[in-house]
């Protein structure tokens, strides 16, 4: 013990002078991230070899520990901001947003409720209530204008897993036996769903069929929930994918909608890839009907710039919500609860505590506007049209699925392991890196366009690995 | 769209250049943190007025963003780092652990499973297995020694949730009805329990009466486990709390073992704050018995100056948590995933993505060393039992439960009124804040000691506020 701590703590001109070197270091970074190998050359275990097997009992100095930044762990660094990181969908990150959170780290304030963070709470109301208008979701779901509101989760199986527990609960209050509840999504679905399903407790999960564009298919989603009703099952929660995980596939949201509406379900929807293209007017379409959803996610962090983890989740009613996660009994309700000026996120969420998420999405949203936003997005759909048109014009190829927005799937027209040869010529090369891919034992490739560091150079250099690794023509 | 987007990004001088700025306005804020009022003087909605309806079309200057910091964010903060923040539990944070967050938000490298982020994975594989050295638990705990391991979760109730789910989805494989599940925590547990409890589908929840120190009464826990098995029903999870939230009461872990292993319950421990004590031997008799638990949590973003969120998770025998989270068809499992050096957290926890939280504990491990945590820690004992014992000789004042670590509880024996009073005394001076509290209707206050800029002086100070405004001795 001692009277005074302050010695332990980094004092205030090594907290400037580390402070300064690691923006230093990130700025480097950023700068020359598509100097590295897009994914490492390591074995399990490499980096842990490196480590010692205890903590170390004395301090060690910033300057060891910022050398371990090169020598430990960029070696083992997958880099998601490297230009040519086509793989799953993008990472979403930029340099306003690493600010960002580290101010939130530095302030270190704790958003359980409006009163333990009130600066935190009411930015991530505004922000998220921005978000509503800029991608044409309705005005009810703005916190400003209710009944509905959003929030932000870690990531959009949260909030997946939160849509359905809420169902879940809604339905029990009802006083029907939640081992008669069913939860659908498409055959083509996220396995967030499947993952989530059971962990809310679900005993029927449906994997509904697919038209040949990979969408839902509404009537063989009618007919699975009428035989489900005539076995006496209670359908109870769907999800319509804005953007399959796959290949970006739309379900048809306004059809679903009908279903889920005549037999009182739940209508999730997971925008978390597409969500972001909405900020464009032209792409709204894809996600017609969206205004008789129950609930919306989508993920700043993968294609807006908004480093992880920021994933937005709305409902249309949040009492619902808050309804299923206070914990609050009926005596110590207290009058501000229903106060759109006043929210407790420890009622929005699973989680107690928060942090101050909003901060950097609201960094981001300022920093770039709207306009620069959309400009991102727009060139990603453009190059990935590019692409697209490329594949369609060269006859070793073929698309593996209709694009939709920045996802480019297509595969070799000689078959499943030509399809694999070319993803992994592409991958050795170290300057991209790409999905393989199967669905229905047909192998793919999965191009996702959205780094933030991609630029269209870098896509013509795909092509052109694309073309030097896929044969004679 | 455009040829070329890094027009839209700031460049790499911008970024050093507010990169500087944000450095030296955090160290500001770190230095000066005590000058604030501890709580701000705001409304609902103050903040809210201060933004604009709509997200801003064009680009805004870094400039005009920073000066946001002091113009709107400032106002809005509850100062969790205030010297003179005794509420609640601490939120721990440090200079360090700040750089930390800042360094893997810019790499934003997605450590869903191994492959995406290997270096990631392996430090939060080997600084989770160090925190088992330093907080003496089972070393089959660690990782590379199993069956055992550990995971950062968001949360300690995201934890406790998680545990919940296994439980349920372990009782499920063995075909009984979810319906007759029961899980028990003290009349004292943190409403995480209840919570987490509803969200995983629990249908019956006790409330275990406790002792007059305020841990499970570990007779009155068997009578209503043999009264529920009685009824039909199957008890199947038990939490033990390392420290209630109330007043630090400890559950005595054994003997709840023994009811648990009898009944084949699953028994998590939820250390959430007292769990970062442990690095210190001499507290480790308030957990006895803790090897005997099937899961444990506690959250180094209360107590060891990691900021939020960063909260472990071990469980004793990892299988059981990928069984209920891996959602791999058989034909997808492959021959790495039993491969400690290969762990894909994905498969320990309800979201797929997450961020690379361990090199902010990493960084705090090691710029700190374990001595000076430990003397972190033992410093804030001390200054508990300084107060302790001077509420203990104070005629108007008396312990309102036994101090275990570095919270103290008390009343004034005036009684409820008298007791608010002070308390709204304290936190009225701007400088002090504490969390009044209430159970079985006698009021009482909690001083929690345990903020990164907290020193002795500090707590002398809350002694004067509390000692003139206890009013005549």
């Amino acid at each position: 013990m001692t009277e005074d701590l302050s010695n332990i703590h980094m004092s205030k001109a090594e907290f400037q002078e580390y402070g300064y070197r690691l923006v230093d270091w990130l700025a480097e970074y950023f700068d020359n991230v598509d100097q590295y190998q897009v994914l490492p050359s390591i074995e399990p275990g490499d980096i842990r070899k490196m480590l010692p097997v205890s903590a170390p009992e004395g301090a060690e100095s910033m300057d060891e520990i910022i050398a371990d930044l090169d020598r430990v762990v960029m070696p083992g660094v997958a880099h998601w901001q490297h230009p040519g990181w086509y793989a799953f969908f993008p990472s979403g990150a930029s340099p306003v947003s690493a600010l960002g959170e580290f101010v939130a780290a530095g302030l270190a304030t704790q958003g359980m409720m409006w009163s333990t963070a009130p600066a935190a709470t009411e930015i991530e109301n505004t922000v998220l209530d921005w978000l509503v208008d800029l991608l044409g979701l309705p005005p009810s779901w703005r916190l400003d204008e209710g009944p509905g509101g959003g929030v932000i989760q870690m990531s959009a199986s949260d909030s997946t897993h939160l849509s359905l527990a809420v169902a879940r609960h809604q339905f029990e209050l009802t006083g029907v036996d939640a081992n008669s509840l069913v939860a659908y999504g498409s055959s083509q679905a996220h396995s967030s769903i499947e993952k989530g399903a059971r962990v809310a407790g679900f005993k029927h999960i449906r994997s509904v069929p697919v038209t040949e564009t990979f969408g839902i298919d509404a009537d063989a989603f009618a007919k699975i929930v009428r035989d489900d009703i005539d076995s006496g099952l209670i359908p109870a929660w769907v999800c319509s994918a804005v953007g399959t995980t796959n290949t970006t596939a739309m379900d048809p949201i306004r059809a679903i909608a009908a279903i889920a509406s005549e037999n009182g379900m739940w209508h999730h929807a997971d925008a978390a890839y597409a969500g972001s293209a909405m900020i464009c007017p032209e792409f709204r379409e894809l996600q017609d009907g969206v205004e008789l959803v129950d609930s919306y996610t989508f993920n700043p962090h993968k294609w807006l710039l908004t480093n992880f983890d920021c994933s937005v989740f709305w409902v249309a009613d949040r009492s619902k919500l808050i309804d299923t996660l206070s914990i609050l009994p009926p005596y110590l309700r207290n009058e501000t609860e229903d106060n759109p000026a006043a929210i407790d996120y420890r009622d929005w969420h699973v989680p107690l505590g928060r942090r101050f998420r909003a901060l950097k999405l609201w960094f981001v949203l300022r920093s770039y506007g709207a306009e620069n936003l959309r400009t991102f997005i727009r060139s990603h759909v453009t190059w990935a049209e590019e692409l697209e048109s490329k594949v369609i014009n060269d006859s070793r190829l073929e698309l593996a699925a209709p694009r939709t927005l920045a996802l480019v799937c297509f595969r070799h027209t000689d078959g499943n392991d030509a399809t694999r040869k070319l993803a992994d010529a592409i991958n050795a090369s170290g300057s991209a890196y790409v999905t393989p891919s199967v669905t229905d034992d047909v192998a793919y490739i999965r191009v996702s366009i959205g780094s933030t560091w991609t630029e269209q150079r870098h896509v013509e250099d795909l092509w052109n690995l694309i073309d030097s690794n896929a044969g004679l023509k």
